[in-house]
C-alpha cells in the first residue's frame, strides 16, 4: 500500500474513529485481556459532524492577520499623535479608509454568499446579539452618522488646503457604519458553515478595523483634550497642530476655522466622538462573538432558547429607578457646573470648589453603588436558582471585557493612591481624591462580582411556566391525582412514576403555591438594584466621556508623575474605564431582565 | 415547605440532577408528548463528582486578588524607575519582601497539608511540569542563587549607608527561590482537591509575586542599561541614581563602589539578571498550570499517559545540531565583537561596522530559520498523525504565551519599520535594519505556526508499539492468521472479528512493514528542524539578554521617536521578546521529543 491513499484518508479518519467509539465500554471490558494498546486513539473526543480537521488552526490564521493589522494601525496612530514625529494623521486616515473599504466589500460578499447558499447558516446562537445590544448599536450608529456629517462639514470649510483623504475618510466611514450596522442587525446570531476560513479572516478584519477606528478616535480626542486643558501657549500649539493635521499649502489665512458654522461643526463633532467610540466597541464585541461562532454546532436540546421579554415597568417598586434618576439628573447638574467653573475661571479657589463638588458627588454615588452591589451579592448567596454552565461565547466575552476594562480604572486609581500617599502637602482635596480612588476600586470590584454572578444564573423560566401550569390545574374542575402525576414529571419522571406518586405531588403543589412569593420578593429587589446601578453607570459614563478630567484639574498627580507620564497613563487607561461603564450598562440590563 | 431546606439543597442538587440525566434520551422520547417544560434543567452538563458548586466563582476571587496585587506592584515598580518621582526602590523591595515571605509561609502550609491528607491529590496532570521544564527551572534557580550571593556581597560593601531592606531583599529572595523550586519540583503535576479556594489564592499570590519580581528585575536592568548606554553625563546621572537607589546618609565617600571586589559583585549580578528573569517566568508558567488544575478531575481513560523519553542523540543525522551549533558559536563571536566595538570606541565608523555585522548575522540567521520553519510546516501538512484535541492546560498556556510574547517583538519591529520608511536619509544600515525588522516579523510568525502545529500532534506511540508488536509476531515460528486476528484488534475489534478478517490482516501486516520507513524519514527531518531552531533561538535569546541593544546604537528610531518614546517602547516590549525566545526553546524541545 503506497503513501497516497493514507494521506487522503486523514480527513475522513475522524468520523470513522468516532463511529468506532460507539459502544466503547463493552468492547473495553471484552478486549482488556487482549492487546488493547494496538487500537489507535480509542477514546478520541469527537465533534459531531464537524467538517473541520482542526478548528484552532483555522482560527490561528485569522488571529495572525488581526494581530499584524492591529499592530500596524497602533504604530501609525500612536506615532501620529505626537507632533515631533513625522507621521501625519492623513497616513492614519489612509490606512483606515483602505481597511474600511475592504471590510465593506467583504460584508457585501458575505451577505450575498450566505443568502444564496441554504446550508450556510445551519443554526443560530440565541445568546448572541440580544435586542438591546443591537438597539444600542443602532442608536450609536445614528449619532456616528451625525458626527460624520459634522466632520464633512468641518473639513469642507477649508477644502482647498486639505488633502483629499481628510474628506474621503468621513464619507467612507459613514458608508461603513451603515453597511456594518445592517450586517450586524441581521447576522449577529449566525453560526456560519461555509467559507470557514474566509469568514474568519473577514470577521477578524472587521474587528481590527473597528478597533483601529476606536484607537484613532480616542487618540484624536485625547490630543484635543490635552490641547484645550493644559492650555500651554494654546494658540501657537493649536495652530502648529492644525498645520500638522493636514494643511496642504501654506495659505494659512484661508485654512483657519473662523466662520460661525465651521466652529459649530468642529465643536459638534468633538461632542459626538463618545458615541462613535462606543459604536466601534459595541460592533467589535458583536463581531468577536460571530467569529467565535463560525463553524459552531449548537445542540438545541441542551440549549434552552430563552425568550427574555423586556418587562421593564412591570412588577417593580420604582425605588431603584427613581433613586437612579435622581442621581443621574444631579450628576448632569454637577457636570455642567464643574465644566463651566473649571474652564472659565482662572481663580484657584473656584477650581478647588468645583473639584470638591465633583469628588463629593462621586464619593456619594460610588459609596451607594458599592453598598447596593454588596447587598445584591448577598441576595445571590441565598438564591436557589442553579448556575448556568452552558457554553456561551457572548457571556464569556462579557465577563472578560468587564474584568479587562476595569483594569484601566484600577491602574489610574492605584497611580493616584501612590501619588497622594507619597505627596507631602495633604489638604482636603487630597483626602477627597484618595477616598474617590479607593471607592473607585471597591465599586468596580463589587460591581463585577455582582454582574458576573447575575449573568451566570439560569433565567427564571421554570417559575413562569409553573405558574402558567398552575392556572391550567385550577382550570380543571376535577383533579385526578394520578393524572396530575403524569402531567408533572418533576426532575425525574421515572422515579416519580415508580415510587410514591401520591406522596410527592401534593407537596409539590404546596411548594408551587408558596415559593414564588418569596422568590418574587428577591427578584424584585435584584431588579431594583440592577436598575439603580444601570442609571448610576450611565452618569459615570457621561462624566468622563463628555470631558470631565479631574485627573488634570487636580495638580497632585501631575506634579508627582510629571507632564509626560501622568497624561500617558490617563490617556491610555481612561478609554478602557469609559468603555467599562458602557459595557456595565449593557450587562446590567441583561442581569435586570434575567432576574 | 419552608424556604430553609430548599436553600440547603442547593449544594447537593447538582449530583441529583446529573443522576437524573442518566438515560435522558429514552425519557425524552417518552415524555415528549407530556409537559416537558416542567422538569428543571433536564440536560444540564454535569462534571462528575465535582464538589464545587461554581468553579468560575472560586477562580474569580483569586484572580481579583492577583490583579490588585499585580497592579500595586506595577505602580510602585514603574514609579520607582523614574528619578523625578518620589517613590524609592526600597519601597518596591519592601513590598516584594513581604509578598515573598507570605508565599514562603503558604508553600510550607501547602506542603504540610497535602502530605497529611491522603485525599488531597486524587490525580496528576501528566502534561504539567515536564522534566525539561523542571530541569530548566533548577538551572535558572542555581544561577539566581549565585546572583543573590553577588547582590548580598555588593550591598554589604557599603552596608553602613543603605537601608536594611536592601540586604534583606536578596536574602529573602534566596530562601524564596529554594523553597519555590522544591515546591514546584514535587508538586507541579498536582490536581489539588482540598482547601480549593485557599490553594487558588495561594497559587495566584505566588504567580503575582513571581511576576512582580520579574517586573522589578526587568526595570532595574533597563535603568542600568539606559544609564550605561545613553551615556549622557554618565557620572553625574549614575551618581544621582545611586543616591536615589538607597543611600541613607550623606557620607557619599564611603558609599561608592570603588573596591575591586565590589565592582566584581556588581558586574556579576547584572550579568546574572537574565537567568533570574527567566526563573521568574518559568515559575510563573508552572504555577499558572497548577492553578488551572486545582479541583480538576482527569479521566485517565481519555488521557494517554505519555512517557516521552529524551532520545536526543538517537536516530538523528546531526545536520540540525551541527548547523545550529555553528550558528550558536558564530553568534557568540559576533556578540562579543559587537559589544567590544560599540562600547569601547567612540568613532561612528567602527560603530557602523559593528552594527552592519550584527544585522547581517541576524538576517542570515532569521532567514534560515524562516525557511526551515516553512519547510517544517509543509512536512506537517503531509503528516498522517491525528490532531490531539484533549484538554491540556499546559499546551493552551504554551500557545497563548508564544502568541502573546511575540507581540513584544512585533511591536518593536513595526515601530522600526515606520521609522525607517518615514525617515529620509536612507543608507545601508537603514536597509539592513529594515530587512532585519521584516524578517523578525516573518520568523516569529512562521515559527509560531510550526510550533503550534507540532504541539497539537499526537505523539507517535502507535508506531513504536506496532514495531515492538512486529518483533513479537516474528518471534513466533508459526503464525496462525485467525489467531493473529485476535491479537490485532485494529481500530475496531468487533468489525474485525465479524467481517473479512482474513482480508484485512495481511494488508495491515504489509503496511506495518513499509509505512514506518517513510514516517521515520519525515520524523527525522522534523527532529532536525526543531533542533536547529532550538539552537538558533538560544543564540537569539543570548544576544538581547546579555546586552546587545542595536535599537539604541542605531540612531534612526531614536531620532524619529525621540528620547522618551523609543526607550519606553523598547523597554516595555523587549522583555517579552526575550521571554519569547526562551519559551520557544522549551516548546521546540517538546516538539522535537514528540516528533
Amino acid at each position: 500500500m503506497s503513501d497516497e491513499p493514507v494521506r487522503k484518508d486523514s480527513e475522513i479518519r475522524r468520523p470513522n474513529s468516532s463511529m468506532g467509539c460507539g459502544s466503547k465500554d463493552d468492547k473495553a471490558s471484552l478486549a482488556s485481556s487482549q492487546t488493547m494498546s494496538l487500537s489507535p486513539q480509542p477514546h478520541q473526543p469527537s465533534a459531531p459532524g464537524s467538517k473541520e480537521v482542526w478548528k484552532k488552526g483555522g482560527r490561528m490564521f485569522s488571529i495572525l492577520l488581526a494581530v499584524h493589522l492591529a499592530l500596524l494601525a497602533c504604530t501609525l496612530v500612536s506615532s501620529g499623535a505626537f507632533e515631533r514625529i513625522a507621521v501625519h494623521d492623513y497616513d492614519v486616515f489612509f490606512l483606515l479608509t483602505v481597511m474600511m473599504l475592504i471590510v465593506i466589500i467583504w460584508i457585501i460578499f458575505y451577505l450575498i454568499s450566505t443568502s444564496r447558499c441554504p446550508d450556510a447558516i445551519l443554526c443560530k446562537d440565541s445568546h448572541a446579539g440580544p435586542v438591546w445590544l443591537r438597539g444600542g448599536l443602532i442608536l450609536f450608529a445614528i449619532f456616528s452618522l451625525v458626527m460624520d456629517v459634522f466632520k464633512i462639514g468641518y473639513y469642507s470649510s477649508f477644502y482647498s488646503c486639505l488633502s483629499a483623504i481628510k474628506i474621503m475618510y468621513p464619507i467612507v466611514q459613514a458608508i461603513f457604519v451603515v453597511v456594518q450596522t445592517y450586517f450586524l442587525w441581521i447576522s449577529a446570531k449566525d453560526c456560519v458553515h461555509v467559507h470557514l476560513n474566509v469568514t474568519r479572516c473577514g470577521l477578524m478584519l472587521t474587528l481590527t478595523t473597528n478597533l483601529a477606528v476606536w484607537m484613532s478616535a480616542v487618540t484624536d480626542e485625547s490630543v484635543h483634550k490635552a490641547h484645550s486643558k493644559l492650555k500651554k501657549n494654546t494658540t501657537e500649539e493649536l495652530f502648529r497642530w492644525l498645520l500638522k493635521v493636514g494643511m496642504r499649502s501654506g495659505s494659512t489665512e484661508a485654512c483657519n476655522c473662523n466662520s460661525q458654522i465651521c466652529q459649530i461643526f468642529k465643536n459638534g463633532y468633538f461632542w459626538l466622538y463618545p458615541f462613535n467610540i462606543e459604536y466601534s466597541l459595541f460592533a467589535s464585541a458583536m463581531v468577536y462573538v460571530m467569529w467565535k461562532n463560525v463553524g459552531r454546532f449548537i445542540d438545541h436540546h441542551s440549549h434552552h432558547i430563552q425568550r427574555l421579554k423586556f418587562r421593564l415597568f412591570r412588577r417593580t417598586f420604582f425605588v431603584g429607578i427613581v433613586l437612579g434618576l435622581i442621581i443621574l439628573v444631579s450628576g448632569l447638574g454637577v457636570l455642567i457646573v464643574y465644566e463651566v467653573q473649571v474652564n472659565s475661571s482662572t481663580e484657584p479657589s473656584k477650581k478647588g470648589q468645583a473639584l470638591t463638588m465633583y469628588y463629593i458627588f462621586n464619593i456619594v454615588c460610588l459609596g451607594l453603588m458599592s453598598l447596593v452591589c454588596i447587598g445584591g451579592s448577598v441576595i445571590y448567596r441565598f438564591d436557589k436558582r442553579d448556575m448556568d454552565r452552558h457554553k456561551n461565547p457572548t457571556r464569556t466575552l462579557d465577563v472578560a471585557l468587564l474584568m479587562g476594562a476595569a483594569l484601566g480604572q484600577y491602574a489610574i486609581s492605584y497611580y493616584s493612591i501612590v501619588a497622594i500617599v507619597a505627596s507631602t502637602p495633604r489638604d482636603a482635596i487630597s483626602a477627597l481624591n484618595l477616598t474617590y480612588a479607593l471607592l473607585m476600586i471597591a465599586q468596580h470590584t463589587f460591581q463585577n462580582i455582582f454582574i458576573i454572578e447575575g449573568l451566570h444564573r439560569q433565567p427564571p423560566k421554570e417559575d413562569h411556566k409553573r405558574s402558567s401550569h398552575q392556572k391550567e390545574l385550577y382550570g380543571l374542575t376535577f383533579v385526578n391525582v394520578s393524572a396530575v402525576s403524569l402531567r408533572v414529571p418533576d426532575s425525574g419522571s421515572v422515579s416519580a412514576l415508580s415510587t410514591g406518586t401520591e406522596g410527592t405531588i401534593p407537596s409539590d403543589l404546596v411548594r408551587s403555591l408558596t415559593a414564588p412569593k418569596k422568590i418574587n420578593w428577591r427578584r424584585k429587589l435584584l431588579r431594583e438594584i440592577s436598575m439603580f446601578l444601570l442609571l448610576c453607570n450611565i452618569i459615570l459614563w457621561i462624566m468622563p466621556a463628555f470631558g470631565a478630567r479631574p485627573h488634570f484639574d487636580n495638580d497632585t498627580e501631575l506634579n508627582f508623575y510629571g507632564d509626560s507620564m501622568w497624561p500617558a497613563i490617563v490617556d491610555i487607561c481612561l478609554p478602557f474605564g469609559i468603555f467599562y461603564r458602557m459595557h456595565a450598562v449593557a450587562s446590567l440590563l441583561e442581569v435586570c431582565i434575567m432576574s
